[in-house]
């Protein structure tokens, strides 16, 4: 008789830094329901990976849960899979980080769950043969991953019924490869479908695997799935119907194919992801030619035969694309390495915990999901990097460094002190690009900036309903489809929206074309390289930079010297400039100096506020016309629980703005705050030779 | 006035093993006249690479040419290029390996030549992330690879005229992307076509890097060239014409560009090579279906736009494609691993540099050059294994592991003696796949398998002919050029050919049909899985292998099992067979045992002999009719300087033929000697329970 294993699997996750909302109502419509299905079909069994940070969550707000997924464990109908603890891309963390993460979740699952993982779930499936030693040196036997990366290499799907044995540096690592049809229709098509691709799979004498592990959250938790899944009962009728063929389909785990089947080969696989990520990480003008190129290949049905050569970016990617994610990579990159230095201590110890907390994906990167977009998983990394930079600095005194710190091959100012760190790119604008309040953990310039998505452009709308009612749509079926309310607001940022960054206006710039980014620059300082004329490291410096541009102003190009003088107080950062005109005629313009700031609050009450005295006056997310004769604006945040403070010496015209994003999400297109723009400017007359100063001060409230 | 800089070079490469004959050619027809030349145009600044194998060489042969080098370092000419002394694939050794070769060609540039290099040549553009550490700690500041590299990954072909910096483990690394319509246009198009490429970079305050380095060999050295570049002089004329140009084409270093200019930014590259290795590491089926969609989009003018997205394989899947490649990698891991377990010694540093030499790239893979097809240069590869071998072994004793060699997930049986080291693999036929005779340093079971090649099967037959007076081939151009009276040749193998093959022949089976692999085998021991009933490690066992398996005769199956008894002498390995019937029936079948034996002399005179007593009869690479009454064959290799001995208990019937592949080099197709197939076979009789032994023995003279 004919017969099939099946590998079935789930994978549940959510972000540290999640609200706890999400984490309640995945519980009640996904994760609780699962395992209640699950436990009235003991002959079913399975695998199951919960990842770090949502084990520590459940194990305070939900034991029951995690007491319900012990005795599952124990009757041996679920295996469970490890991984990084809190869920890293472990291509992009360093190899003693990527081998504590794995053994902190095993030893995690071993004394809470009395459960001893011998494979990982691949965070995003994101392969890097690099991996493989410290996997191995944590005592893993096994891993899983897309199909797509088998085909990658040359692997036909008749090829992948089992598991492949992969060698780094002469270690053996074994491979599973998923089943992308089983996961695409498990559970959003009719049981039965499932059931005939089983069938088609089921050989004489046995032993292929049908193997399908994928998001837990698709079971109820993904948009229309709960009552697909429970209501109408998909997932207790696939588990009974599966049950009733036992006689061909044996559910089995992981472990018990690699105890009792040979490998099917070896395998070296390239540094690649599922299809779609590669396409997410591309620079958006290529995704946008990549999807259009997988469209065309699906009209024309030569897709199937060419999308194992059809590829798009790698995950690192990212970190070029945004350098918002690089930013947070590197910081993290420094501290990891910074603790390493230091004598082993519970403060280490401490620190290096919530360098690992930072180091969960999904605020690094963006594609179906909001990821990067979320300004809450930022903070939610920042925070954790605050958290260790107090842990392991020499936090009391002051230091300034120059060095490659976000390693693009020049050398940024790194300023330390006890209540705040920060850091001055001289070479891109002499912009002030982080700015990390140690009691409050927020980093202030945790901002994002609007740039093109593949997706803003999409030349067909795929429908989102299903062409029949024995199915539903997944949410990549939902991907582009756009709002087109939101489309409307789209626009697009020319440089990183950072502090301290200089303006000049011509006589047309308003508010409301500065707030699109469209308006004419009349000078070439916001991305120009500054030169450091002075810095004193270690000695509290005034870090000055100056720059020889040029300014527009009528129909002339004037040459305009600006030094800009960084002064580094206890609790707040100023800036004094000196304009010079260095051309022979004079020159008239307007000089603006933006400061963005990102507040850690929501929309909504006791959220984020312009400041009337100590009053609230105005939600700071609200967009206002211009101010004149100001000199200050505060801005308080009832989540950081401070105030921020922006003043200057001579009374200015104010434009603020919210900065906000359009992106997509699993539910659609969603509007999201970044940060409060703020940009006081001063009509500027320079006679030839003739100087203009101005300070400005950002402080905090701590 | 607008301007460019040229950052020209060279990589001159010839793998350890090759013949004297083809270095002296090589020398003459392309590195000394190229220096030549170059001398003549002192104001022609460039880089140049020499790999250590052939730098040890000319330091030998033609001390003359590294002293002309020296002169053109001195003068600040020539910037020479690091890199794997052996010019090993960085991705696929060890990490302390990749370190050690890179300092080793870093102090012989020091000290032969007086060069320190900052930058390193990537053997075959194979970039793996995971090479970034080791070439940091080495002291390399860049590397080159091609612009299909950052097309990959997003980048346009407007942003490759700089370098960029890439990070592993917090470590930076440069990389200056090759322009490959540069690499195209240099020598092969008329040098106006350069120049007219250079203008169209130019830009006004320059900045922008024209950057090529290619193989020097296309300099005079691959087919066609010398004639274009020094009779009719292209090389002279590119150089005096970019002199003429100095205004505005500016030739530098890279280190010159590394030290004024500063990077266009940051990039992560995924593990790739040039497009074309994509295609060749891919199985042959895979490699022609995308050679077929890059044909297609090349005609429907998608490809510019595409082909950043059109992979092939990468460089491991060779070791995965070509299971000879693997047994050779596997070797290297292992041997490199055990010399690092001993304690230094100078037999350990000579038996380290021996695996270095093993190291080198071109036996490992196949694509528009011979490589692994060349025999010569698989046993240049195995000579230096066993040289190491002899030095790091326990040699004295006799010594029997069973350990996962080969990285398949499943145990091979490794045995070592005085004499040899060889292999058995049990769940594959029960195989003798590996038999190094540690005196002659020569693996008796260096085979190759005839197999489908890409190349075999084309659509189109590229013409070889430039399509004006003006320019000449490149090597790809000729890819594909197959030779009809070899096409008529081409057979495929469907098992590899190793030594100790259970074959069961029916009466219409004969040598011509069965040298050609087209012939009905009757049982199913070829590729079979035999267990291991006995085997005593560390005392000199008798490794019992057994397996229950099929033999049709007639119309019928008959169960027949076949125990197989390795006997490990002195100076041979027999195997003793003992085939019992388990069906109820008599079974008459033909029992035939196949080896191949790989010896490493060249055709002609003075090569590989069949032996008359002891004279020689027939050269054993010539193919010859059915022996009926023999007992005994012998084989002489003067190259090997010795006599291997093949024979039997009882006279058998004896089929001779030698394997000859038909691949593709870069002077287009060729066959060539891979061993020489010896099977001999008996009719057999059994009745039900009945059983019927054999003995073989393979014997050495040394």
């Amino acid at each position: 008789m004919k017969s099939v294993d099946l590998l079935f699997g789930i994978h549940c996750h959510q972000p540290v830094g999640n609200f706890d909302f999400v984490f309640e109502e995945l519980v009640e419509k996904s994760y609780l329901p699962f395992l209640e299905v699950l436990d009235k079909h003991p002959g079913f069994k399975m695998t199951v990976h919960y990842t770090g940070g949502l084990l520590e969550w459940l194990e305070v707000h939900r034991p029951g849960l995690l007491e319900k997924l012990r005795e599952l464990i124990r009757r041996g109908q679920v295996e469970m899979l490890g991984g990084g603890f809190y869920e890293p891309i472990l291509a992009v963390i360093p190899e003693a980080d990527r081998r504590e993460q794995v053994l902190l979740l095993t030893r995690y699952l071993k004394e809470k769950l009395g459960a001893v993982p011998r494979g990982i779930w691949l965070a995003e499936r994101v392969w890097d043969s690099s991996i493989v030693p410290a996997l191995v040196q944590a005592g893993i036997e096994y891993v899983l991953v897309d199909d797509y990366h088998f085909t990658c290499t040359g692997f036909g799907p008749e090829q992948l019924h089992g598991y492949y044995m992969t060698e780094e540096e002469g270690q053996a690592l074994a491979i599973f490869p998923i089943d992308s049809r089983l996961r695409y229709l498990t559970p959003f098509q009719a049981v039965d479908k499932s059931i005939t691709y089983l069938e088609e799979m089921a050989s004489d004498g046995g032993g292929r695997c049908a193997i399908v592990v994928d998001d837990g959250e698709k079971y109820g938790g993904w948009p229309d799935t709960y009552d697909w899944v429970y209501t109408q009962g998909w997932l207790d009728n696939f588990l009974a119907t599966v049950e009733s063929h036992r006689d061909w389909i044996h559910t089995k785990t992981f472990s018990e194919i690699l105890d009792s089947e040979p490998p099917r080969g070896r395998v070296y696989l390239p540094t690649a992801s599922y299809f779609e990520m590669g396409q997410w990480s591309l620079p958006a003008d290529k995704a946008v030619i990549l999807g259009r190129a997988h469209r065309q290949m699906e009209r024309s049905a030569s897709l199937e035969e060419l999308r194992p050569f059809l590829h798009g970016g790698i995950w690192k990617n990212f970190l070029v694309k945004y350098p918002e994610s690089n930013l947070m990579h590197k910081k993290m990159l420094f501290l990891t390495q910074e603790a390493k230095k230091i004598p082993p201590s519970p403060e280490r110890d401490t620190a290096q915990l919530a360098i690992y907390r930072a180091q969960t994906n999904d605020a690094y990167w963006h594609g179906v999901f909001g990821g990067l977009y979320l300004p809450h998983l930022r903070h939610a990394i920042h925070y954790q990097l605050l958290v260790a930079e107090s842990l392991i600095g020499d936090g009391e005194g002051f230091r300034c460094r120059l060095f490659d710190y976000d390693r693009d091959g020049s050398s940024e100012v790194m300023v330390s002190t006890p209540v705040y760190s920060c850091g001055i790119i001289p070479h891109l604008g002499g912009h002030l690009f982080d700015w990390g309040i140690r009691p409050w953990r927020v980093n202030l310039l945790n901002t994002l900036a609007r740039r093109f998505e593949h997706y803003h452009e999409c030349e067909t709308e795929p429908g989102t309903t299903p062409p029949d009612t024995e199915s539903i749509c997944t949410i990549h079926d939902r991907e582009s489809a756009s709002d087109p309310c939101l489309r409307e607001e789209l626009c697009y940022d020319w440089y990183p929206r950072r502090a301290f960054i200089e303006h000049f206006f011509g006589d047309s710039a308003d508010l409301a074309g500065f707030s699109r980014s469209d308006y004419d620059e009349q000078g070439d300082f916001v991305l120009g390289e500054y030169a450091i004329q002075q810095i004193e490291p270690d000695k509290r410096p005034e870090l000055v930079l100056e720059r020889n541009g040029k300014v527009r102003s009528g129909d002339q190009d004037f040459e305009v010297r600006v030094l800009k003088t960084f002064h580094f107080g206890d609790k707040q950062v100023s800036v004094t400039y000196r304009l010079a005109n260095l051309s022979a005629l004079p020159l008239r313009t307007r000089f603006g100096v933006e400061c963005n700031l990102s507040m850690p609050a929501n929309n909504g009450p006791g959220g984020r506020y312009y400041l009337d005295g100590e009053e609230p006056a105005e939600p700071s997310f609200v967009s206002r016309g211009e101010d004149v004769g100001v000199s200050e604006v505060k801005l308080s945040d009832e989540v950081m629980g401070g105030i921020v403070t922006f003043g200057w010496e001579r009374p200015a015209a104010l434009w603020r703005f919210p900065l906000q994003t359009v992106s997509q999400s699993e539910s659609g297109w969603e509007k999201t705050y970044q940060s409060s723009v703020l940009t006081p400017s001063w009509p500027v007359t320079l006679e030839p030779g003739g100087e203009w100063t101005m300070r400005l001060s950002l402080g905090v409230s701590v």
